[in-house]
C-alpha cells in the first residue's frame, strides 16, 4: 500500500459523508445517465423505458449473523431489500445479480439454501436472475446482489421533489424489523452464556419475522398506478424513518413535521419496545430494515390514499427553516435527527 | 446456521460448475431478459437500445495483493475488467456502480487513491458512477463493480454463436498479465524473505502494467462499427485463452484448432517465461486477465480484419468432435484444456 502522511478515519465521515466524499467529484458523461448517486436508484434512459439500478451490500458480521439468519432467508433478504430500493423509485424490478464471496466453512449445501432464498424471492417478485460472480473470501459470507428495474418516464419518483404543503404517508408499520433484531441478539447472548438454554422466540413470530424475512412494497407501487397517484417524493424505510425522512428533506431542501399519532406501530412492537426499556416511538423512528416505503403527496391527492388499506398519513412538509420536528401525542415538539444504522 | 446432513466442499464444482450449479434452474419471468447467466453480460429489452450488464467481485487475498497492487490502479482495474465484459458484448458501457467493503485499516485517504484510480478508468472510458454501496467489512478490502452499457439490437455479440468454418480472431497479445503476476509474486517473496532487497523490476514495465493496469479494448469495437463487422461469437480473455474458447466452443457446440504461431506473444513475454522456465505457448493460452477479445468471424469478412493493427487470426472452428486443439509449430496437435483462473 501506498504510504500515506494523513490518516483519517472513515469513522469521522460517516457512511453518507463517505459516498459524498468518494463519489463527489464525479462528472456524468452520458446523457443517458439521467440519475446518479443519492436516490435510491440510478436511472438510465435508453431510448424506451427508463432502466432504474440499485445495489447492495451484505457483509456477515456487519449486516446478518448466521447464528439467527437461516441461509435461506437470508437470500431472500438479499434480493428483497434491493427490489425495495426499485420501487421506492416508482419503478418494477425486473432483474437482479447477485454476486457472492465466500470462505471455505461454506458447503454446496449451504449455497444452495441461500439460493433456494434467492430463487424464492426472484418467484415471488417475478424477477429474473441475470448474472452474478462468485469468488472465494479469506473470511466470510458477502452478497452483492443488483437490482435492475423499469421505470417510465415521468413516472419515476425521487428523493428530492417534496414541496411545501405535501403530506408524509408511511406504510405498514415501522420499527418492528429493529425490536425484532433485538430479540434475536438477546437469544444470541443468552444462548452463548449457557447453550442449554433454549431460545425464547414464543409469540414473536411477527418481530422476527420482519427481521429474518422483510418483503418490499410492490403491492403499493402497484396501488400508486391503479389510483394514478404519482408520489411527490418517496424512499424505503431501510435506515429508518429518521434518516430516511432527513434524506428526502435535505435533498428537497423542506423541513417536516411528523405526528406521533400518525406513525404506525405494530401493537406487539408497541409491547416489545416498552420489555426493552425502549420509547415506542423513538424505536419506530430510529429502527431501520422495515422496508416500507415513506412518500409525500400533494394534499389534492390525499383522496387517492385515505381508503387505502396500509398506508398512514404521518405529517406534513414544511419549509426548511422548520426542520424536521416530531409532534408527540402529549402536545411536545421534538427536533429528529438522522441516525439510522451505523455499519462503521 | 442450519444444520447440513450432507457437506460437499465448494472446490469439487469449481468456479463455472458452481454457478451452473447454483442457477441453473432459474427461469426467465420477463420478456425484457434476453439473456441471463453464462454470457460476458446480461442482455435486457429496454423497448429501446438493448441494455447491458456485468457484474464482478474483486477481493483482496484472493484477486489483488495490497503489497504490490497500489490502489489507484486497484481502482482503474476493478472498473476496466467488467467494461472488457460489456465491449465482449459488442456494446458501449455508459455506467458503472461500485461498492465497496473494508476493513477499519483504511483510511479516507487510502480510499481517495482507490476512487481516484476508479475516477480515471471512468474518465478514459467515458461511463459514469452511478451508484454504489459502502459497508464495513471484517477483514481487508472488497470491490463489487457493475458495469451498464447500450447494445444495438441485431449487432449484440453472444458466446454461443460460432459457427463450424468461422475465423478465430486474438486481439493485442496475450500471456504477459500472467507473467507481470509472477514477477511482482517473486519480487514479494524476495522482499519478505529480506526487507533489504530491493525489487527488481527493470526493463518489466511492459509486463507489469498489463497486470497492474490492463486496458479494456474500447477501440476494437469502435473499428468493428467503422468496418460495419459484427463478429459471430465473442467473449473477453479474462481467465486465458484455453479457458475462454472452450466457453466459446461448448457454448456454440462446435470444436476449434488454434495454430501456435498465429495466438500472439509480446517480445517481452516470449523471454519471461522463458527466464521463468515456463513454455510461452503454455503461457500465453493459460494465463489470464489480458482483458483483449477473443472472436470469430465469417471467413467472407476476413478481409476486414485483415489489415487492421492488432488483431490476429489464430486459427478456426471446427465440428464438435474434433473437439479443441493447438497445432503447434513444430507440426505437433495438442488438446487444449481449459485451466483458468482457480479462486476456489
Amino acid at each position: 500500500m501506498a504510504e500515506q502522511t494523513t490518516r483519517t478515519d472513515v469513522n469521522t465521515l460517516g457512511e453518507f459523508g463517505l459516498i459524498e466524499h468518494l463519489t463527489g467529484n464525479f462528472e456524468v458523461k452520458n446523457s443517458s445517465s439521467l440519475k446518479g448517486v443519492g436516490d435510491d436508484a440510478a436511472v438510465i434512459d435508453n431510448g424506451g423505458f427508463l432502466t432504474l439500478v440499485s445495489t447492495d451490500l451484505l457483509v456477515e458480521g456487519i449486516h446478518f449473523d448466521l447464528m439467527y439468519s437461516p441461509l435461506k432467508h437470508l437470500g431472500y433478504k438479499a434480493v428483497v431489500v434491493n427490489l425495495s430500493d426499485i420501487y421506492a423509485m416508482n419503478g418494477r424490478p425486473k432483474q437482479v445479480t447477485v454476486s457472492i464471496a465466500i470462505s471455505n466453512r461454506f458447503s454446496v449445501e449451504a449455497l444452495d439454501e441461500l439460493y433456494a432464498g434467492i430463487r424464492a424471492a426472484c418467484e415471488h417478485y417475478q424477477v429474473d436472475l441475470v448474472g452474478g460472480d462468485t469468488s472465494s473470501s479469506n473470511k466470510g459470507l458477502l452478497i452483492s446482489v443488483t437490482a435492475i428495474g423499469q421505470g417510465e418516464p415521468g413516472k419515476v419518483v425521487y428523493r428530492n421533489t417534496a414541496r411545501v404543503g405535501d403530506l408524509i404517508c408511511i406504510t405498514g408499520d415501522v420499527g418492528a424489523a429493529y425490536l425484532g433484531l433485538q430479540i434475536l441478539e438477546r437469544e444470541k447472548q443468552l444462548f452463548l452464556s449457557n447453550a442449554a438454554i433454549q431460545p425464547d422466540l414464543e409469540g414473536q413470530t411477527y418481530l422476527i419475522g420482519r427481521q429474518l424475512k422483510p418483503e418490499a412494497r410492490k403491492d403499493m407501487i402497484e396501488m400508486f398506478a391503479q389510483q394514478q397517484l404519482i408520489p411527490t417524493a418517496m424512499i424505503d424505510i431501510s435506515d429508518g424513518v429518521s434518516s430516511d425522512l432527513t434524506h428526502i428533506c435535505r435533498q428537497s431542501g423542506v423541513g417536516a413535521f411528523l405526528e406521533e399519532s400518525g406513525v404506525p406501530i405494530h401493537p406487539d412492537a408497541q409491547q416489545m419496545a416498552i420489555k426493552f426499556g425502549l420509547d415506542p416511538i423513538t424505536t419506530a423512528l430510529s429502527g431501520g430494515e422495515d422496508y416500507e416505503l415513506l412518500f409525500t403527496i400533494d394534499p389534492n391527492d390525499v383522496d387517492k390514499v385515505k381508503y387505502l388499506p396500509d398506508i398512514y398519513i404521518a405529517g406534513e412538509i414544511t419549509p426548511a427553516a422548520d426542520g424536521i420536528q416530531l409532534h408527540t401525542k402529549g402536545g411536545n415538539i421534538h427536533p429528529i435527527t438522522a441516525q439510522g444504522w451505523k455499519h462503521f
